[in-house]
């Protein structure tokens, strides 16, 4: 399959998240990297702040200048931090080029909320409208006729993916959710400091910004959006629903573990649920249904692209529990940017995602 | 002050929690232990078996002979494995020794209760009505009147501790309840098996058991038991209490974070939530109340018997969320023991256990 | 490139090697994995086993069965423990099958030095002169012409790597190496086993069969082959070099970190080691020579199969010093094996080893 | 024992070691800490810079000043970064108070090999000649005697113990020393950097500063004081021992495990060997002379001050291996200053320090 390759842009490369963008796109068919920015390694070879991508991508790292970028670049990633990407994004769209956004700068389908819980005021709210929350399982039309993709946070990604099929039935009472999440330090991007210093991180476990994480919103938004379409936009109809999100901070390098409670609105068993999960992602590549929670954890999906997801039923409380794994660079970051850019470009889906978890 | 030294007997001396009372015993001033039993280590010096103890102990492992340890002992630590305490505890209550009962197996009134989460049949009933849980935080006065102490288990220690100050003034719906723990792996013994085995564990995260753990009765016991004196016995008259528990497997050595969430009753404010939290234990030696949740972590209380709480409300979804801390091997097991120890002897109640935590 | 795909077995495969074989020929384009046999799983899915390779893996674990192992497949991996190896080989062979065999049981060149070391008496010796050591930077021709390879332990892969250089040009005086290994936990297996109980091997580290390993013999037989033809065999002739080597227990899942020392027998330069290594490994896909040691480490070549290494002289102390990181499960055992394989068949030496490193 | 209580003041008190001294000293009899500095923590209480230390210490950290200090204080530790002690040791001297000093200022007697490896000139040169290296299994008898103390390094302490007994009886061949040491990362100290942040260092390793780390030349001073009096000042008579010692990063909170290789002079046999430590040692409370390397870990030692040692011989190579394992923040800094002071003050040398290793 002789196609002419893609020229990529990354904005923002030297943390965590470009980092993995260069490593899953350095083994992509399709595309070639072209440019990396990046502010703290600009004039450093790729190779010498990543050393394992030695061998693999001979660039070096530049000031962002945006018109080189869309010059250089047919498709561009943007791994800026939040309220960093709102300018850039804009003048790339304005450019004509694709844009995949990993910042939630684009995420939120309303500006007042964008601007309450980012505390900035957004200067195109114009593209607020224009981006898709690129999630595939849920917006795969969508995404692939956009020109800009939202990459989902992390949290949400596992959030969301399990319990987007209890919301489609209505099988939770939709005030009652509980999503107690716990991520790998990795999500904490790549800067020192002191929570993420090893002696203060390892071996314990903090829970934090508890009822106040700014991933709450994004959830909130798609659970409503699946839950019979009470958009979040309609005052006054239907109450929202609201979720209490806690995220903690884990002693793991990647991953996320993220376990949601809900009462359930009627009796259900557990083989029922697992039904449906399994209809509800039938044709999904990435969604794996487990039939035992131990079986999902982020070891089993470190370095992939998959979401592995276990669901029960606790009938003695009333209670549905669903538990999801995921790479919270793969899935919850990189890997699912490069599955939006798959289905923007009529690539497969899964095109340079084909690997398996590294276990152990 | 030149007590006596009163005489000690452990049961089960060779796992995590007997090397942790024995750890805890040597420094202890009022105590002297005489002999330490041990299927897996018997003929083992202590100090091979934990090298730790190496100058503190020159015990050698014994095998159970009872009647030889009511010979010895003055009191009796039994750190057996559930339902193998049953009958040793009904001996030497007979030979009119104090026990310390670390196991499940006299920790919850309920006969029936205990036979069906357990799966065997309890031969000594009446003893369970003598027997009284050992948190004296609860229940100081009874513990100090008894002869019979049954140590809670770790994961109940911290979720009763967190949850008793609501449930006391009834802030808390009590079918909202979801108890998501998770614990370091020492929790699971010294056995090996494969889901301890390191390359399985580290790095990686699992939940398991959901609402299905032993230790959910016990805490639906003892926070019924605050909820307004519902009994669990009362059948026909209030529905008593129940809680979604959720146990996780965490890549640390020790600790427990349990992280807490219910409805509110009616709106409150964070302030007067941890109010009424440091009036509650306001005499309290080993409960700290912190203003961050951030600041409650295993690490924090490594090595102590501290049990260190954060409390908040979320007035936007309507839920209280509390975050605790332990060491599982010490105010979940051997120091809570001995806390209760000091209790039944009339030693002051801190004696052997005023080390503040290890950090890092 | 349409070949077509050629018929693997995997012997012993329900391992971490095992599964790192699966893993890594799973995604491989140019074979088929036919029959994966597992003492401990049979009957196993290979998806339950590993769920990491759920969607990649269909098979389920069959007990070993040579004969209909030779029917079904063209070439077979061999990760059976050592001593269980001698007997599969040598049916395979007579069956005029291509074995891959990853235990020690053919690696040693000398029948004596294999049952000293091993214990065993060895009853096909005449396949140890058939059989080549599978590191292709060593013995790139011979692998391509075998039917038989042994592929390397995970700590002499490291360690002869590292070293051959500085041999090659008798830059080290020969009675003076000392290999300090640190290898990560999987390398113990998948077997639990109370040393790598995660509460015993967390938070800390140890140092065990100190000069006692049995990877030294073949750390001596590869370095005394590249130490000027100094033939182990020649007994009475040259002293043989010996090596001091220390394996450490480290609380890491993968990784081999191999700090090297050896007296120079000549005043030489850091620079002037450099250039000789990159000279020496020149044409190597594999190996990566770094400016610095702290670029080296296990968590730049996670999940790939490369070599890094760092090289240094003290002419302060007269040493010369050499650290080197692999990723035990991959170019130290199933990653290199598909290298060997790769060779034997005439494929790109590449071939379904191009993955970076996993970092972070 | 009704003893007053001496006043203490902890200068640089907000990192690891001065947290290490807080929770220390909070359990010794015979001490009240007075004042605690802490630049980076000024007006922050002590337990909310270090939460495990809530109820134990009610301070709030004091800028430095120093005349305030000599005030308060009778003994003054300094936890200060190196090259910064000179100045506050002077003034405290000056001052008539007793100092331990736990930075590497004045552990050097010779002048100019402090000003080579630390890149600073020192002011006081005469206080050089005053200070004991406060290593009181070598200089117990001055140590008691002096008003200056200078703690040892982490990795000396272990390098130096491990190996005084060989060089005391001229076993090992001097220039044969190789000391590759395995370091938790609070050796770091508390200050955030990209090495020490988590992803980058957990579940990996790196060897740093090979050959110059600036402990090295305290272990050779003392080594060469062993090493039958063979000053380093006396150039041109005998060479003096030189030691290549290597660091590792390695993925644990605390803990040294320090591995040293020489050649013997002659053969001998590990049991010799072990008779050899034990006598050498027998009289000492904190060292534990070990079987068993495997027994000889972090985790037997942590939170104590113990210092445990393996020994053997490797007659087939002609090598002596030793193991040792330290906590570096009690044997190495913060417990061995205390031991050091209780020697000063006549106190029993091991007050405040009896407890075992937290294990696991």
């Amino acid at each position: 399959m002789a196609k002419s390759r893609i020229n990529i842009a990354v904005l923002g490369g030297s943390g965590y998240t470009g980092g993995e963008l260069l490593r899953l796109l350095a083994q992509h068919p399709y595309v070639k990297v072209k440019i990396v920015t990046g502010d703290k390694a600009v004039g450093l070879p790729v190779s010498s702040h990543f050393p394992n991508l030695e061998t693999f991508c001979s660039l070096v790292f530049q000031p962002m200048d945006l018109p080189k970028v869309t010059q250089s670049a047919d498709l561009v990633f943007m791994a800026l931090p939040h309220t960093k990407s709102i300018e850039p994004v804009a003048h790339c769209i304005k450019a004509k080029k694709r844009v995949i956004d990993l910042s939630a700068d684009y995420r939120l389908c309303e500006q007042k909320t964008y601007e309450k819980w980012y505390g900035v005021s957004h200067s195109s709210p114009h593209l607020l409208r224009q981006s898709v929350y690129g999630m595939p399982e849920l917006h795969r039309t969508k995404i692939s006729r956009t020109k800009l993709v939202a990459v989902p946070g992390c949290y949400p990604t596992a959030a969301i993916l399990q319990l987007a099929p209890l919301l489609s039935k209505r099988i939770l009472k939709p005030d009652s959710i509980v999503i107690d999440a716990k991520s790998g330090i990795s999500g904490a991007g790549r800067s020192p400091a002191l929570p993420y210093h090893f002696p203060e991180a390892h071996d314990s476990m903090t829970a934090y910004k508890i009822g106040q994480h700014r991933h709450t919103p994004e959830i909130e938004q798609e659970l409503n959006n699946v839950y019979g379409k009470t958009s979040v936009r309609a005052k006054g109809r239907a109450k929202p629903l609201t979720v209490m999100f806690t995220p903690h901070l884990t002693p793991m390098n990647r991953g996320i573990l993220s376990t949601a409670y809900g009462k359930m609105t009627k009796p259900i068993t557990t083989k029922a649920l697992q039904d449906l999960y399994r209809r509800f992602y039938r044709n999904e590549r990435f969604i794996r249904i487990r039939e035992e929670s131990t079986q999902v954890s982020p070891n089993q999906v470190r370095g992939s692209n998959f979401c592995d997801i276990a669901i029960l039923a606790d009938s003695r409380t009333g209670n549905i529990i669903t538990v999801a794994a995921i790479d919270n660079l793969v899935k919850g970051a990189a890997g699912q940017a490069i599955q939006s850019m798959n289905l923007m470009m009529g690539y497969p889906e899964d095109t340079g995602l084909t690997s398996p978890g590294i276990f152990p």
